[in-house]
């Protein structure tokens, strides 16, 4: 139905959380090599929640956009920096509540199939 | 920290999706068994949304409140008959998206975990 690839870039480890802003410039280092000229959706707590259904419409609008394909973005345990932030097309809350980084991506990938599938008019779609 | 049980109630199989009512019902009646003066928060696409700092406050005025253990209700993958909802005394949303049932359960577990770590000052809480 559509290519979808998953890149998991390092996460800062061994340091104390009290040094909150060197790892999360660390892990944006890992994850800007792979940010290019494309749509880029940042997950955050507060960001712009949507149903499914929307979701699904949102990923065809990007899709016949053409131009950069949708790049989503999860960030580690402490969220992600600033500088990658400032570089969001798009802020994504998946909920309200605080999910971990683990299972935002599970959410995630199921909810973009959910997409697709309802794209499709797939039955099990709501 | 405090005692969770996770009870599985059968899901009906093998019958079409168009039987949804029936599908409803059959799944309400294992659910109805495990319900008793309990404070019912049924899991709902369209319910209250909370954050997790809300949702551990949430948890934590239950238990003050002493009478009636709150219990969640996820339903099927058509969700839950009216007469279940009919007896919610809250009825909670984990995401404006709408979750497979399998995934609400780890959310929700999880969620439950992060809002009793952050009624006790765990340092993970956001």
């Amino acid at each position: 139905m559509a290519a979808c690839r998953v890149v998991e870039t390092r996460e800062a480890r061994g340091l104390d959380e009290r040094e909150a802003e060197r790892i999360k410039a660390f892990e944006a280092d890992g994850l800007e090599k792979h940010l290019d000229n494309d749509y880029i959706i940042c997950l955050v707590d507060d960001g712009r929640e949507m149903t499914s259904a929307e979701f699904s419409r949102f990923l065809d609008k990007r899709r016949s956009a053409g131009s950069g394909k949708p790049v989503f973005v999860v960030g580690g345990f402490l969220g992600l920096a600033e500088r990658v932030l400032a570089r969001a097309d798009f802020r994504l809350s998946l909920s309200r509540m605080t999910l971990t980084h683990e299972l935002a991506r599970i959410v995630l990938l199921e909810q973009v199939y959910r997409a697709l599938a309802i794209s499709k008019n797939l039955q099990f779609a709501k």
